[in-house]
């Protein structure tokens, strides 16, 4: 397996498309749009799945399924909600298919023509309140803590792997709660319970913040985010979770009796990352010979590749790896001997370089004889020879420092593209040479955004969490502010 | 709560839709045909997921994700597919909505409609065999052994929860094999794999069998399934595994180098359970209190209810109960200590019957004098005392009983609902009177066995494998027959 991989600086957005593919972690359909996820790369999503269905379990959340279609008067029940979403979307229009009278084939049965057109789901809010009507009474019935598993449809016209794609699988959590202070601390909860899983599982440093109004989800209050940074210097959002106040709950009639019996309505907050952080995972730690993976969410944590002449020293290798296998999957660390004899070790060693294994074991005739493995991290691509009484605890401790590495590594990448700007024209410097973050004081008003989004292309990724006040002036219109906000070009 | 069921001898269907709703399992939502999975249901279906998984990869499968939506084009492939599925089924007609002129609303913009149709997938084989024959090229590429859970849509006129909705969830696997014979094992091998997980599992028994030629997939050379049979004497077809011979292969071209270097169509197999299993679940144990869950499968095994007046009282029962639930829960044991004190200890028994929770332990005043707990199981619905030192022991030997003891119970009732007749007059009066399986012989061609499907409503729910041979006359025609199959009407 040659790579053939383009470098990152030669052409970064060809890297991470050819990566993707290169690496199996997903492809192109024949339907416009819509991703193959293939069995590697869905391993992958697997793991992160388990982990925060884990963290969502841990915090009283259960999960649920609801429809995968909307009735299209649904959608018009939330004001601000349908002008996000009723747009690009795939719409169910008919119900039967019938032979085409001339033989050509199939065609629609133009008599099978829904009476109301079904929306595939760009996201199930509106169905959800629906269901939450009739599952709310009282006081006693709050909060319902629920997530979905589930996969949505926004009809994109230009589409990449993972980062933008008409189908897309994702978690969407929906909570209702009687007071809005709960949901308050339920929609930052949940912000935190992402940042914890990108940092500690996915090894990607993130900014915790809000959203402007314009960039808030429609429908929403507030938009808590988390803000990855990539090696390009581009943001991405890697999860958002969102206060909804009570519009969901008033555009469909979603009252509860307080505990004074009086009736209010619910307060509600919604949440969901998705197949997107699979490509914040590839471009955040990938370098230009392919995939590097965090030991945590690693499908294959360690490769063992026998180096032989002949099936002699082959079966003299597995006598003393086979044992090894057994003894790392006792502890939980996720082992693949590959002992395929179609294929070279120069081409195995390619290959899990490519899809990003953590550590690799090598072991030849001259290893055999000196009780010795050779041992190849992915990250540092550093190699050194371990003793085979040592091999357990160092592949164990190798599996944590690997993790911890290459998070430091992106989060030293990140503190050096944060960049604060007093002017304009700094600002538009460092946006187009340096790229990454910029911090800078921004008036507060939509009309500044947005000229700085048509001038740059860049926007304010979010309001920090947490950042110190601090008395400025707008780079752009010199009106007063309170605090810097963070500007980037995003995916 | 009253649980106001009505009774299985009074309306087994009334019984079936009224217990599915009361229990939480499911409901309908409202999108015609499509319902909302409750968390209580959901949380059934993830056990079953989990399990079945677990199967799955232990016999080398892998998960991947496939598009939701299906070309038009896709489906006219295989000639026989598309007879079966691509009749009823959702058509994706736009892909954009906008504002009406006459500011009504949204519509259907027009000019956004499709090229070329897009079918909601009502099952996979054609987008995944279309991909497939991008990954296969030479025997090395093979098997190919993927599963993927997902979301399907079949348009169905009337819908009942779970047993028949037009979304509905599942895993379909689909595999591709050099050889013939592969093929047909694995095929095999994964009815075996369902039967065992039913069994063992759901404590449905099933019967293993082959379809007649009429009652098979579309697409399919020979179709594998397990057939249970409920309480009201219909059978259910509890899951399926198509060995798809080379058609789908040809349709999608998809070829492989041999080892000698010629090429070759690639064999196939599918197989699906879906949520379906969660309407045999409820039908096979449910009684006229409510559900019947198999350990194994619920998602809380044992609920304790403290009986107390006072909050002094519930608080020694607390000091007590509390150390067992941690003792319980470190040993695998889901429990829930129900101490709300919004709702009686009669109305949770109630609720807790009717959720089919297979022990319950209820401790008040006495017991705590006495040291001990009222053990209550679901299944038989007794009751007995059992000191607080044997409690922990008795609960785990509990599990395991009610488990075995369901699993009899329905065998039992299978046992007696199988009965041979050799004459269609027998015939007609089993199927119409007593219900069940009918075993009998049937001369093997379509027009006798469509015969009988009209006039009595039964089909052949299978040949079951390893029958014995016996020379006898099919009891319509008279003409000779080498086999009995199985006859039921069946859900
Ligand atoms: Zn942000
Ligand atoms: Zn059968």
């Amino acid at each position: 397996m040659g790579k053939n991989l383009t470098s990152r600086a030669e052409d970064y957005s060809k890297w991470y498309n050819e990566l993707v593919v290169k690496s199996d972690l997903a492809e192109n359909s024949g339907v416009r749009g819509c991703m193959v996820i293939k069995p590697y790369g869905y391993a992958i999503w697997e793991k992160m799945q388990a982990q925060l269905d884990k963290m969502f379990k841990e915090t009283g959340h259960e999960n649920a399924y609801f429809p995968l279609f909307i009735p299209k008067s649904y959608l018009s029940k939330e004001a601000s909600h349908v002008e996000g979403f009723a747009k690009e979307c795939a719409v169910v229009t008919h119900y039967r298919l019938k032979n085409a009278e001339d033989g050509s084939g199939i065609v629609v049965d133009e008599d099978a023509k829904l009476e109301e057109e079904l929306i595939v789901r760009p996201t199930s809010e509106t169905i959800i309140w629906d269901t939450y009507r009739r599952w709310v009474q009282s006081y006693r019935d709050l909060p319902i803590l629920v997530n979905q598993w589930a996969n949505v449809v926004r009809w994109e016209m230009r589409t990449r792997l993972f980062l933008r794609t008409a189908e897309f699988l994702w978690q969407e959590g929906h909570t209702a709660h009687a007071t809005k202070e709960e949901a308050l601390e339920e929609a930052e909860q949940m912000m935190h319970i992402y940042a914890e899983f990108a940092e500690n599982y996915m090894g990607v440093p993130v900014i915790k913040g809000t959203k402007t109004e314009s960039e808030r989800f429609a429908g929403a209050e507030e938009t808590y985010c988390i803000e990855a940074l990539m090696q390009d210097g581009k943001a991405l959002q890697a999860g958002t979770s969102h206060f909804l106040g009570q519009n969901f709950a008033k555009a469909f009639d979603v009252k509860f009796a307080t505990k004074e019996g009086n009736q209010e309505y619910v307060w509600a907050t919604s949440w969901g990352v998705s197949t997107r952080l699979m490509g914040a995972l590839v471009m955040t730690h990938g370098d230009d010979n392919g995939l590097v993976l965090p030991p945590k969410l690693a499908p294959i944590q360690v490769v063992i590749v026998p180096i032989y002449k002949g099936l002699d020293q082959l079966d003299a290798i597995s006598e003393k790896v086979e044992p090894l296998v057994k003894e790392l999957r006792s502890k939980g660390i996720s082992v693949k001997y590959d002992k395929r004899d179609t294929h070279k070790p120069g081409f195995k060693f390619n290959e899990y370089e490519l899809k990003g294994v953590p550590i690799r074991l090598a072991v030849g005739q001259r290893d055999l004889e000196n009780g010795t493995y050779e041992v190849a991290r992915r990250d540092t691509l550093t190699k050194e020879t371990v003793k085979a009484e040592e091999i357990v605890e160092k592949v164990a401790s190798l599996l944590e420092d690997i993790q911890e590495n290459i998070y430091n590594k992106a989060l030293d990448f990140r503190k050096k593209h944060i960049t604060e700007v007093d002017t304009y024209e700094d600002f538009k410097k460092v946006i187009e040479e340096k790229g990454g973050f910029v911090s800078a004081h921004w008036d507060g008003t939509a009309e500044t955004e947005d000229k700085i989004k048509e001038e740059t292309k860049a926007t304010i990724r979010c309001i920090p969490l947490g950042a110190q006040k601090e008395e400025g002036k707008c780079m752009v219109t010199g009106k007063p502010s309170e605090q810097r906000v963070l500007f980037a070009k995003a995916y």
